[in-house]
């Protein structure tokens, strides 16, 4: 099956509105195995939206529209879509009363202009909208078919997750596509891609792809065929990936960083402190994202001044002169500060140079040390991050959460 | 003037890639006065590049393809506009010149196959990449414009800066559409609009429009007509709406909040210190984003942990008890703590509950305490912020910073 996606709307063309809706119904359609011809965005003009229409239908089986379902006169997807299939506007009653019930509930009397929500081309099987008032459509007629969904993404997402997928997957039940995301940390590119170099078949199935983010990798498995035989692709693929990279690998799909170290944390009992520099609050910032965090995590100082490192964290006033704010010694008596006046189990200490400036041959831009002080050891780990003031902060702050999850990986609850 | 977009690529289509390549593209038509008619996406296949190609050509004056320029057999672009306008790819010796040179200057042999680049369309005149290796290009033939434009954001920006822009406004003297945007922070949407409401147009010249964003609002001012009436539009509307709002407005365009704050503590030559709770580290992190805010920011305290507001912030542990974390009394006494242990002339203290869970009848999620510690006073303000935690931690983080703002205006040297 071949599809199209119509988005309808002039602020999408005139660039005020970033389409991610189309890039959300593309995954979608891959996952429901249905191949996307075209996409296209045309401004708010019932000629040029019919004559659109008209041609994706040419082309495609099933042509999905986006936006264009409101009450005011700018909305001309339904009778555009009317005129292109001929299939005249008609009240459905039960729309009707359901928008006049969404007003009731909300203590407002209803535009009459509303109503128009209640037309839909005949023959067409309302979609409930749970999140707004326009309800959206299907009309299958000819051996074509046309979604009409609305604009906003969360009534987009909602609909299609609630009744475009399975409608889409009964339609094509034969293959679906499956897909997992592996998330590596602390390696660079050449090293996972070298190591998987022979499990790496873009066009295979299943297929295993590397997706290189700021201080992560992404390896996405993606396998087709029937909702078994797929699963087992992926399921295979997952454990031959998993034999080479190992504890590389910290989280699958959704699983955020801060996430599985909050978890970590959580599970042995362990509290956590910070003593950010260069970072300036945000590896606290991060673990913060966490709903419950206060579980496992105390606070942390900003120790962006030279004085708060020294009053407040305790580092040794000789070793700042002598080796300097971005030094072994100073991460080090952070990260064993922070430990100690915020009274936590592990103590991280972040101490670096995030640019453009404050660069030195000896210590160059990116240059960020990080250290974990543990209640046997401190350990401390020397970095020279590539990237923009952003990445390199973003580097330090992943750096560190990595470390915290691999000691705690090496050190088994006693 | 007319003007279509053609995105190339699959990865366009299947969602992975978010386009918003287009969407800088529409910005730029419109501030060049060219109508945007429709954008369409297609799959990376000689066939179907060619066909709407011809399809954007019967409708537009002017066709911008992005992506499909690189070495590739994938990548087909150059063969498509050479087929549907009639002229053969011909070898550009000074772009095969430039291409080599950059290989070498890299230290690596070039593959032959990006000697392909190299070759464009006959009549095609070269744009320069100055970010990459492929080659952009016009076509003017028969009436039509076609421009080809490199994929990657970075190179696409650069050549449109660099190249399109000039060359479009060039072909379209007679109108130009100019913005700018007064950026409103402290007050509610609908506060602005009755202040503005006889200003509000949307369609006309010059327009107003409001965009609310987090804990801020965008007023787009937008004029059309000749660079110089329209300089004039803008700023007389500019004029009107500062006299309504004043202070209200913090900067202009891409000023951030973060930012504004920064120049004005520099200029007055005053310290900061933070004590966050709830935002476990936020505002640093954003007023730590400004290179060179070591100037004004010495650091501060996430006081996560009530132990930590009392031990490191010298919090009373009694009004910890008697009025809880979340409180008038504890906002205050973690400002004045923040100022105190980090010996600087401004303190700030945060604390709330950013939820989603901790909230109770009394103290619902998103009450939100901030305070300001000064030289002579403390200032503390109540919130109850709307939306999810991310959103109650970032209007935290904004109110923060507008109240050291206004303090700052409210406050001029001494």
């Amino acid at each position: 099956m071949k599809a199209e996606i119509l988005s309808i709307g002039s602020e999408i063309l005139s660039g005020r509105t970033i389409d991610t809706n189309s890039a959300y119904l593309g995954r979608v359609l891959q996952e429901c195995g249905i191949i996307l011809l075209r996409k296209s965005a045309v401004v708010d003009s019932l000629e040029e939206i019919a004559q659109a229409l008209k041609e994706s239908l040419s082309r495609a089986d099933i042509v999905i529209t986006v936006g264009g379902l409101g009450p005011t006169s700018d909305d001309l997807t339904r009778e555009a879509i009317s005129e292109v299939m001929q299939a005249p506007l008609v009240l459905k009653e039960e729309l009707a009363e359901r928008i006049r019930e969404l007003f009731k509930r909300r203590g407002v009397r209803m535009p009459e202009i509303n109503l128009k929500q209640a037309y839909l081309p005949e023959g067409a099987l309302p979609l409930e909208n749970n999140v707004g008032t326009a309800p959206g459509f299907v009309l299958e007629k000819n051996g074509k078919i046309i979604v009409a969904l609305p604009g906003p993404p969360s009534e987009l997402i909602s609909m299609v997750d609630n009744f475009l997928k399975p409608f889409l997957k009964k339609k094509n039940p034969k293959e679906v596509i499956l897909y997992r995301t592996l998330k590596v940390v602390g390696r660079p590119e050449s090293y996972v891609e070298e190591a998987l170099q022979d499990l790496m078949a873009p066009q295979g199935n299943p297929s295993l792809a590397p997706f290189a983010k700021t201080a992560e990798i992404h390896l996405v498995i993606t396998a087709r065929g029937d909702e078994e035989t797929a699963r087992k692709l992926v399921e295979d693929m997952e454990r031959k990936v998993r034999e080479r990279l190992g504890e590389d690998i910290f989280g699958v799909d959704d699983e955020e960083l801060e996430e599985v170290v909050g978890r970590m944390l959580r599970e042995r009992g362990l509290t956590l402190a910070v003593a950010e520099s260069c970072t300036g609050g945000l590896l606290g910032y991060r673990i913060t994202k966490i709903s419950g965090s206060s579980d496992y995590f105390l606070g942390g100082v900003i120790s962006y001044a030279n004085e708060v490192k020294r009053d407040v964290l305790g580092v040794n006033e000789e070793d700042l002169k002598e080796y300097g704010a971005v030094s072994e010694q100073v991460a080090r008596q952070m990260a064993e500060g922070a430990r100690r006046v915020i009274k936590a189990d592990l103590g991280v200490g972040i101490t670096g140079i995030a640019g453009p400036t404050g660069g030195t041959p000896e210590k160059p831009v990116g240059l960020v040390y990080i250290a974990l002080a543990t209640p046997n050891e401190t350990i401390c780990q020397r970095n020279v991050f590539p990237g923009d003031r952003e990445m390199v902060r973003w580097r330090s702050s992943q750096t560190a959460l990595d470390m915290v999850r691999r000691w705690l990986l090496k050190n088994p609850r006693s």
